[in-house]
Order: C-alpha cells, then structure tokens, then sequence
C-alpha cells in the first residue's frame, strides 16, 4: 500500500476544509496511513497531522515505529505525553471517531478547560477493590490460561513461526475453556523480544532463541496476564543472568505490604533492575491493575502517590530489553491482601523446550 | 455479580463528587454495572446515569437488554439518537474513558459546540474508495472465511452448544490463514435467531432448528462479513418463505447502478420486505461500507443521501426477525462498479446439516 500518496491526499483535504489538526489513535486510520497496527491501551499512543506530523508513543514502541518514517515523540511511564504535543487556541481538529475518549478528554481540558472528566475518576474507584466472586473468575481464569500454556510447550518446535505459535496457544485457551483472549498474544522470539510490545512476526523460531509469550484470556468477563519465558535449547548464561534479576525484582515486589502505593511497589523492583546497572533497559512501569479490564487501575508505576488498597488485583511485570539481543520478562498476577499475594500458580522458571 | 449494589454506590459517589451524569459506553464499565457485554460499533449504545437512568441503544438490541432492569430508549438506523438524551447546559459530565470520541463530539457539540469534529469527516471520503489492492485483500479475505464456513457446516451436529459452534468456526478461520475474526462471530439457533446481534449462548441447537451464523475475518488488516442460515433437518415451510423474500431483497439491491444512493440501495432491498408484509420486522438498515472497518462507510441505510461511489465495498443483509420464533439473515459483500457487483462467492441457499 502506499502511505505516502494516503498521506499527500490527507494533507490536501485537511487544508480544503480548513482542518489544522488531524489527531488518530492505533485504529484502522492509523493503520489506513502507515500501516502500524497497534490495540488500543490507556497509555496516549496518537498520530497526529498537522503543522507538524508525528507519533505520540509510549517509549515501549519506539523501536517497532521506527520503519514508519515518521518523526516519534516517546514517553516513559511517569512522564506526562501531552507536553510532547502543541496545539494552538481555537484550532480546528478532528479527532480519530473510534479514539478512547480518555484521550480527548485530557487534550481538551489543556487547550479548552470543561466540565467534562473521564469516567475513571469514579469507576476507578468504583471497580479497584475486587470482592471475592471477583477474584474467583480470575483465579479460575488463570487456571485455564496457565494448563494452556502447559500445553503449549510441548508445541514449540524449532522452524515454526511466531504468529503460527501465537494462534496454536490461542486455540488452546479456547479448547480449555476460555471465552477469548484478553489481548492479543504477544509471541516473539530472538531479536524480537527486546521489543516488548511486538505481538508477532512470520519470524522462525530456532534453537537457541528466547522466547516471550505474554499471554491472558477472558473467563466469566474477567481478564488474566501472564508473561513466561522459554528457550529452544538450554538458555545461555546471559540469559540466566537477566532472567534471574528479573524474578528478584519480581520477588522484591512481592514482600510490599498493606500501606504501599503504587510508586513504592514499582520502586522495589526498579531498585534491584537499577543496581545491576539495568535501570536504563526497564522502559516501562512494574505492573497495572486487572480485573474486566486486562489494564485497568491501580497502575504500578512511578507516577502513582496512592496507596493500593486491599482487595486490589494487579500485575508484577519487570523485564529488562537489551535492543539487537534480546528482552526477558516474567510476569505475575496479584491481590493486596495484608501483604501481596501472589494468584499465579505457574512456575517462574525459565521453560527449555 | 450484585448489580443494584453496584449502581447505588455509583450514584452515592456521583453526590459526593457533585457529578451530574455519567455517560457510559459498552465497555468493561457498563459490564460491570449492568452485566451486558457488546463490542463497540459506530451507533451509540450508551448507559447514561443521572437524573434519569436509561440505556439508549439501537433497535436491534432492545430485546437482549430487556433483561437488564433499566428504561430502554431505541431507536432504529436512520432516526437521531441524541434526541432521546437531555443533558442541562454546563452539567458536570463524566465519560467513559474507552467511550469512542465519536460519541463525546457529538454529545459535545450539542451541548457547547466546538471546533472539534469527527475525523471520519475526511477519513471517509479518504477510505471509502477502495483500489484494487485492497479489494484483492478483501477478495483473499473472503475464500478464507468462505472455505472455512463450508468445512464447518460438516461440524454441527445435534447437541452442540451455541458457543462451542462458534468457537468451532473460529478455529477453522485461524487453520485457513486468517489473521483473526473483524468480530466476534454471531452464531445463534431456535428462537436466539431473533436477536440479531447477540452473539451465542449456550443453547444447544437441536433438529428442526433455524441457525444463523454471521461471521467475518481479517486478512492482511482487511475484514470480511458473511452470512447464512443453516437448518438441522429441512428447512420448515415458514422457514423457506421468510428466506426466498431476504434473498429476493439481495437481488433487488444488488440490481442498483452506479449513481444510486445508500437510501436507493436501502429502499431495494426494504420496499421488497415492506410489499411481503414484513416492514416492521426489518428493524436494520440494508448494509454497510465495509474495509479495514468491519463498520465504515458508506452505509446503505435511509439516512444516507450521498452517492455510493465507484470502488466502494459494502454489505447487503437484509433480515427478517420474527420474536419468539426465528430470524432470517443473508449478507453478501459487494463493490460498486458500473452496478453491483457480488465479491460473496458462497451460495444463498439455506445450508441444510
């Protein structure tokens, strides 16, 4: 397909009818003009055409956007994204029909304060503490999800390709039971898993590869995440060695007790992945709240000063991404109890295969 | 799951935060307070809390949400829907952060117009004429889903659950090299049939039973949208006839040229329905444009006055919904050239199992 001409004809329109600003989320408009597929998430991931054209994006994606051809404007976790965008007084926008209004929200209340606030203010608050039926479906969910993955291991043969294996687990999550997938598996292999937010390629798997599958599925309307890590062949040194900083993290974040806020959890693991000397290669937050939503408050993260309450569920995700190598993360699902529990069953360990 | 519990502490959080009215899409949120589950689509389903509570939501789910407790207000494709919401000038409103902008612009500028405006005010006119590359991916998306429907018409059998079904047919779709499903595939038996938009339950579909299956996948990022009656065991004569007037509608629209309008297109199909006696039980509009978008424009419905344009690829499913009886739906995929042309490949013919 050719972008360019889309993006020439675009231009030409906007200034027919007098548009200063086209601002699109990772929906079929995003992709219509450059290809990039991306799901919907609550972290500010915008193309925006204009005076000037760029990509908003959290810094997670920046090494996949990068064929795109566009200038990005990346962000970490606890930075705020709509400093990087200017949009003068009185312009003329139009905003991508199918963009979560959380994102329309924050930018009109910079450039045109309203009375109009995003739902989460209340419904955050509303649905954060899980009552125990809550947290059963997700328990049970978690079962379903963590048999398939069992299952899934004896799959993984050197010369398949990663999207081929992504469908393969997707499968299983159904015949056991599931009624779907949260997200879209993310199934990457060598290289690739330095990009943590890559779902899959045509890539083939071989001996001697990392490989990541993030993966959760919906039970009762309830959404899981678990992330796990496997080799084909017995794991390098390097390997072993980022892997087991990353489940200390894990294990640090794990003995936060009642009383924490999201900032002190995500602080415990950030400390061990920083003393290694790794704080640089952790571009994204600890965890994030999960319940209907698979991201959904409270989020783990620098940025958040309030206490996790008890009866929150939420994920421990440390992952260290050495770009042109590879990335390693493992990732849990918990509940604040006086202490945080952990609801995953699965072994941490690295699965060789 | 305690619903009413749920909706009082809303509204008691609502008081404290002097919030007059919070507008919810069918999200995780509106899961959470009410138990429905729906996908987002381009016409507004909202639950709306305040000073009067009600849902409004198009026609066609009316009878899925009458077990939901709250006031419906309907409307049918074509009429305007935000008529059938107040909202007092300088309310303090709270929107669903994963509401689709679409929805916020027009709820925005009837209350305090803006300069905001949809992007689909240009994205439609930009993708709505589709080249020959896409209409080949549309084409390669179709001989996927087509084969795959045929394969799976061997799989139902007596006793098989709704959901199982659709699984089933799922899992055919991932088999023949589809990328995913546009939507979650509709696959209804007996008396569900007359709910055109719910998407299975856990009915088991037993001899004599009418079955719709409305189904789609995604290629190379387009989607494709099919459907098609089955039977287990011969159709019943009442079956047949409301069958031969859905499919003599189809020929009706099909006969449109190049010039006619989504109106044009729309009144075919209808008037054919309306002469049979059946005008009040087509409670949908004709089809819709159909690309990257499952939904997209142009819509071949009564409101739509604009020309459908050369290139353009749409669906054509007439239905017929007869409450507590049966439901008949057939939808064919078309591009427009000198005339209609059918990029559907697979028989109309009621697939007797």
């Amino acid at each position: 397909m050719n972008y360019e001409v889309r993006m020439k004809r675009l231009k030409e329109m906007m200034s027919q009818r007098r548009i200063d600003a086209v601002i699109l989320g990772p929906t079929s408009n995003m992709f219509y003009l450059t290809g990039f597929r991306e799901e919907q998430m609550e972290r500010p991931l915008l193309l925006v055409v204009g005076e000037e054209d760029f990509v908003l994006a959290p810094k997670i994606y920046e090494e996949q956007l990068s064929t795109v051809g566009l200038e990005i404007r990346s962000y970490r976790d606890g930075e705020d994204p709509y400093s990087l965008m200017r949009l003068k007084k009185g312009s003329s926008i139009a905003i991508d029909d199918q963009l979560w209004s959380l994102f329309l929200v924050e930018i009109l209340n910079r450039f045109l304060p309203s009375n109009i606030s995003p739902a989460s203010v209340i419904m955050k608050e509303l649905r954060e503490v899980k009552d125990e039926e809550e947290i059963r479906a997700l328990r049970s969910g978690l079962s379903i999800a963590e048999k398939s993955f069992l299952e899934f291991t004896d799959k993984v043969k050197e010369g398949e390709n990663e999207c081929r294996l992504a469908r393969e687990l997707e499968w299983l999550f159904i015949e056991n039971g599931a009624e779907g997938t949260s997200f879209s598996p993310i199934l990457t292999s060598g290289p690739n898993t330095s990009m943590p937010h890559l779902r899959c390629t045509s890539r083939k798997v071989k001996r001697g590869d990392v490989i990541i599958a993030d993966f959760g599925i919906k039970f009762k309307g309830y959404s899981t995440d678990t992330t796990r890590v496997l080799t084909l062949g017995p794991p390098s040194e390097d390997v072993k060695r980022i892997w087991s900083i990353v489940v200390e993290a894990i294990a640090e974040a794990e003995s936060s007790t009642l009383g924490s806020t999201g900032k002190d959890i995500d602080w415990r693991a950030r400390k061990v992945i920083s003393s290694k000397g790794f704080g640089e290669n952790f571009i994204h937050r600890t965890g994030h709240g999960i319940g209907i939503d698979v991201h959904e408050d409270p989020y783990i993260a620098p940025d958040n000063l309030v206490e996790v309450k008890r009866g929150s569920t939420f994920t421990i995700e440390p992952g260290i991404y050495l770009p042109g190598k590879f990335g390693i993360r493992v990732e849990e699902m918990a509940v604040m109890r006086d202490k945080v529990e952990i609801l995953t069953q699965l072994s941490r360990e690295i699965f060789t295969v």
